[in-house]
């Protein structure tokens, strides 16, 4: 029997790589869903390729090239695809607001989900967890960051899990009696030397330039500026259930220990592995069983001769903290962030605002904000739409 | 309900340290049987303090100051504590071959050992670990490399460990179809930087000035020799069930990872910690539980800012080769290895060898070593005490 997978964002840089992880266990894996925002050349490619019986394009252009046994369109597809009965584990990749919507479908009905989506965690965080809890959903994060702390956490917590192939499972849990501490890691980004008073001439070309990470464009820049790492530690809260000062981040250029857990004892596990998000991805789609998978690079750690850790500088990277406030104040102020930071590294790319506007733009539209203390997923919706317009309108009339 | 602790070896740096521990947890914890090589105030006091049951004098001197319910002495002394009904752990912080029959005979009442003696699991491994498996005994390693490959290996194993408080329980298992690689990690001692050649004027007081952990006199000087590393690969092969060829060393300096494992998915894991032997000894006697504990200090990656990692030089450190020599030959040699080393440290220490004749003793000694291929404790036992008188003649005749 194999896994069937239905994967949601399959033409992004996660869900590629997901494919090349199925690619590599052809006999535990299959493809029933495909979806992606736009049709496009490779699309076709995967839906000859896996034949899914399902394909979704969120975003229609009228045309059509894609065949399937079932073809979908909008927000109403991505839902069918995250709901889908016959899916075992629902990988959601889409990137942005447009994973929050099936991340909670996905929920709501009870899958196992593989969750590379950041914005459904940091946006909607309570609401997600609060569905997945009531009807025995189970997530499990691609995040390599997350993927450590569930490995370090997983067998420490009060209840065991149990080793059923393909069940739903709960993720390591952030027992406070057993777990002290959650330690994040960072490498930094492309500006760790810089001297602040120069970041506001960092140009996209030198933000895309991540010393040790193959990613997407939104996340590099976010790694750049360490917005990356304060929306893990929003993930890391909800995900795991820690506590905001049970949290910390390191700073660790090498990208080779990618999360630690301080236990109660003083003990303290790591998990460590080579920059290759198929190794987070591979274990979210495998536990709990570990497969071998030689196309995966091994780590060598006397090659890499040292591992370097510091705390980071709060002043080089104020969205961090913008990030772990946002999270902290709750309700609706991470959309806010989310939504902003969004748009502005979109600015930012598009060579339309310097670097350091980027938190001056989330700091004025988080500022502006009036929260909602329980929002609901329009709520969540229509405030990431509403946000995106007034941060783009104020940079036109230079207003933050 | 207390944990019921029977320790012998009370008066060494693990059994003094073990008592820390137990006094940290008063609590849970309470000494129902304490023994020691000989007499001496150190025991007296700690007989008036925990009020054991049972003391065990090793090696009487014919006067007796300990006072107790019941006073034993000998090798039959010791096993009566190893097996005593009462007693929920029994802690073997004994060192050298002294440990050796009370280890099997532990085993063979099917109690849950937390074992710091290396010599029963070098010289006696597959008798050991046979006895403890036909009755039902659990070997929980008390060293901090094999305490941080337990608790790496822990949950990772095919069968996952029931979590009742002080059951005997099953230490984590080399899993072949999960389990790729264990990599023990070594200071590298004092001599780590000295150039090979300068080695011969290696002195005690430079051999006992250990840069990170506080130790014995034997563990110290096995730490400058290397030979302690290849003690604990013998005892990862029989622990754990290690192939030889999957167990790794690397010299790491800071002494803060004290062992990592790397799984078949490419994905390692490392156990971090204070060099603090009360943590691994701790995490023995409290197993399946973590206990907090404020006496313990506490690991600081950004205070420690770089771990480094090599491989050790095979020229530098000859003992380690001699050492897994011996382990891999099997049979009697690792005893012969075990008991040359002794007195070789021993003469080493008393400044009637050098440093770089210690290898060359072990050497000599192996070389004229008929094994036997499935030694019985009697074997063991006696092959044991003619090496050290062998050893010392061939110094004493200068004929190795």
């Amino acid at each position: 029997m194999r896994l069937r997978l239905s994967l949601l964002g399959s033409t992004g840089s996660i869900g590629r790589q997901t494919l090349e992880v199925v690619d590599a266990h052809a006999d535990r894996f299959e493809v029933v869903a495909l979806a992606a925002r736009r049709e496009s050349e490779l699309l076709a490619n995967q839906v000859a390729r896996y034949r899914p019986r399902l394909v979704v394009v969120a975003e229609p252009t009228g045309q059509r090239d894609v065949s399937a046994p079932t073809v979908l369109d909008g927000p109403e597809g991505l839902v069918a695809a995250a709901t889908l009965a016959e899916a075992d584990i629902i990988v959601i990749a889409l990137a942005g607001q447009a994973g929050v919507r099936p991340a909670l479908a996905a929920a709501a009905a009870g899958k196992c989900i593989a969750l590379a989506n950041k914005e459904s965690v940091v946006c909607a965080g309570e609401l997600l967890m609060r569905t997945a809890s009531e009807h025995g959903a189970t997530i499990r994060p691609i995040d390599s960051e997350h993927s450590a702390l569930w490995q370090c956490l997983d067998g420490e917590a009060d209840g065991v899990p149990a080793p059923d192939w393909g069940r739903a499972l709960v993720p390591g849990r952030f027992s406070p009696g057993r777990v002290s501490r959650l330690i994040l890691t960072a490498s930094g980004g492309p500006f760790r030397d810089w001297p602040p008073e120069r970041l506001h001439q960092a140009r996209p070309e030198h933000a895309l330039r991540h010393p040790t990470w193959r990613m997407g464009r939104k996340i590099t820049v976010d790694s750049a500026t360490l917005m990356n790492k304060g929306l893990e530690v929003v993930e890391a809260h909800w995900l795991f259930g820690a506590p905001w000062d049970r949290i910390d981040v390191l700073l660790h250029p090498e990208s080779l220990v990618h999360a630690l857990v301080e236990f109660t004892d003083g003990s303290v596990k790591a998990q460590l592995g080579p920059t290759d998000m198929r190794l987070p991805i591979q274990y979210a789609l495998s536990y709990p069983v570990r497969l071998p998978n030689a196309d995966l690079p091994r780590l060598d750690l006397a090659a890499a001769r040292s591992l370097t850790f510091c705390r980071p500088d709060p002043d080089r990277y104020p969205c961090f903290g913008l990030a772990v406030e946002a999270g902290r104040l709750g309700g609706t102020y991470p959309v806010v962030l989310a939504a902003a930071d969004e748009v502005a590294v979109e600015l930012f790319c598009e060579g339309r605002i310097r670097f350091t506007d980027i938190p001056a733009l989330i700091r004025w539209a988080l500022d502006a904000h009036r929260p909602i203390l329980k929002p609901t997923l329009s709520d969540i919706l229509s405030l990431y739409d509403e946000t995106q317009t007034r941060v783009k309108e104020a940079v036109q009339c230079r207003r933050y």
